[in-house]
């Protein structure tokens, strides 16, 4: 299996506080993780050409993990048509954190992906409310996290095929924090946490739900279904 | 539409507190309210011959309100099945608070329904994650209650139809605490607050969710499908 | 309630066949029909300025129902987003038969809603699989409509969050006829029947399977929630 | 992984055509299937001591795969209450066609599991509405049973967490064929074809899914989550 992470990688090369915790930023600490689990990674970053997101990178990808935040519009739009075509023809997606106003996750969803937020330390706990799910396998009650940005409902998302974890918040929120979806052959999993300020991919409950989610998510081997003008039954039987 | 609202009503005999705040019973204090609203309402309480629920109620009942916690053992099999039987023809059950370990939810739902719990004035925050659902027509952002038990995740039921609300409490829990499900033709809606020594039934956002949850749970006027053996179509034409 | 009938109105303008059938078109039908229900009506088509859905026209608009098939391109960009804040702000939505490929509804549904088909006379069956759904009020266990284009799975759309109908076609293939999807605030209902060559918008089951679906998709009175920057609790209590 | 292929086994001891089709009985087929792709199995009968699941082999199965028809009434209410247990704590379900009638199916779905029948040689065509599903992996747009009995909608159940399989019968019916549901920690797999008079368990396309479907329901490692009176945060940060 090939996993490309694609991060936005901005916030790492402006912000200092964010360079001491993701030194070569957090696409590198997501694939340190995976390759260490025996899991064949690439990434690509926006800045790169076509996003790094070239046709030959998104045939080999089997999963593609997604972090924007502050340069959406840059994306380019023949890139996200790609990968949301990839998408549909079977490849895995995870969507991280303010990855839920990316283009790519927008278009999917057909809503506007809106949400509260706040940046006040909060305590997060995500609690598992599926806890036989793949997803969350090896996983306890719930994954604490000392501080995180705070993501409050509505969450303005079709209502997801599962809600795997939901999110409560020191300020008085909740969250439906990990929904899996699926969007033609692809399977799509949203995961909440991840806010760049905070160290939240170098604790091990949050990069196991990844790996977890990641194998989830793996394409199926079906061909996509053949559309169009179709012939019928050559003879029903007459009764 | 004929309401018929059910309680266990022990814990307003034998516990002054309860009493001071429903001196005729949580049965009563709900009866009112949607007497209120122009609904025709009916109650029937354990104590009662067949727990208040004969056939002729139970027939002319279009949903039923359920509370139950401390008796629930008490309630007879024979009656659980009548009930359960009408809602499968399709009587609406909105079923309240501890109501979750009552026969008739668990044998609707087929799991053992168990939640985590506290007793200890958490302050409770459920916020509405369906906006335009017709049981939060009128309802804010949440509804705020200032002391109630908590209810806690993993709740043990099958996933629902819809979750309408999620619960937070101070202590550090979340919890699906509006949630529908259809079982044969009857809709189930499950509510969470209303512990016995807090004022809940009198909050009118909590009413109010009642009142629409009751409209929403009407039976349908379709006639139970014909199961069985079946005829096949007269002559299918030979292509 | 105002109900809007968009329709596309050209076969009905270069066909004699399907002129016959529709002599004033589809919307027209359809129209007619609603209003006899006493439900408040509108038609709008293509051909007029702004395809009749002006700002003043869709800011009246309770539901919409839309039938397009030739001339999806047609529809202009700006119109297309007005649609679709307009339903994500609570509008309802009717689609109809072939606006499966509309690009209304492929954008709120975020895939290709691609399917088979075939033009063959073929008896179509719609099985109720919701039976106490307000949709379906008043319908028996199928409706039968002695000829129909055929259209087939895979049908290439999210996971509905309700399967209400699912057709039987003589041919050999099966569809999920009669889906529910919620997208923002607004409530969604897409119907397969209604090729033009067939009388099916004469069909009284069929038409009250629109009417059912108009009353259904009626906008909630809830305001959107209000989105953004939030702040906590005032205090939470120390515990 | 272990599988238990459990079988009423009566029709293959007194129905000669059975015998022919199924001579060491249709859990010895499927089992002999699985067995040929490397998955441990184990057979039990009704007619063994404890109908063949006792504790011990309770204990050691993963996936329990259930065919039974005319004699659900005599499995024992303890042996019932031991499988659903034991589903609720993980262990995966298969329910193959009559099944849907058994006590174990009836007492986890809540519902009456009814649904209309004929036994005419139908032509059966399951479909994949869902084709990226893993318990559809390598299965083409349908599989087709030159005959079948028929299963028609309305099928009493609750609304599938996923419907995988539909199926179109010569006669006009059409029918939720492959549904998930999780009970518990347990993932459920209802599949419909197999009556015993036809060779459908030796159809390559069935024991597909059927191997698929063991594969898929295999349980999380997770334990059950602990219920019960839960503490609060030590310490809610005051804000």
């Amino acid at each position: 299996m090939n996993v490309t992470i694609w991060n936005e990688y901005r916030h790492e090369k402006k912000n200092e506080k964010v360079r001491e915790i993701y030194p070569e930023g957090i696409h590198a600490a997501i694939a340190s993780y995976l390759g260490e689990q025996g899991i064949s990674t690439k990434t690509a970053t926006l800045d790169e050409p076509e996003h790094g997101l070239t046709d030959e990178v998104l045939e080999k990808t089997d999963v593609l993990v997604w972090w924007g935040h502050i340069a959406h519009d840059e994306v380019e739009e023949e890139i996200v048509q790609k990968v949301v075509q990839r998408v549909l023809d079977g490849m895995g997606l995870i969507v991280l954190h303010s990855g839920h106003f990316s283009k790519v996750f927008k278009r999917l969803m057909g809503t506007s992906c809106d949400l509260k937020w706040r940046e006040a330390d909060d305590k997060e706990r995500l609690w598992v409310v599926n806890p036989s799910h793949p997803i969350v396998e090896g996983i306890g009650e719930y994954i604490e996290l000392p501080q995180e940005e705070m993501y409050g409902e509505f969450f303005d998302i079709p209502a997801p095929d599962e809600v795997v974890l939901v999110s409560w918040f020191t300020g008085g929120e909740v969250f439906r924090s990990g929904c899996t979806f699926k969007r033609g052959n692809g399977k799509i999993f949203y995961f909440r946490p991840g806010h760049e300020t905070y160290p939240t991919y170098h604790n091990k409950d949050v990069l196991k739900v990844i790996e977890n989610a990641v194998k989830w998510a793996a394409p199926s081997t079906n061909k996509r279904p053949v559309f169009g003008n179709a012939k019928p039954l050559e003879a029903v039987p007459q009764r």
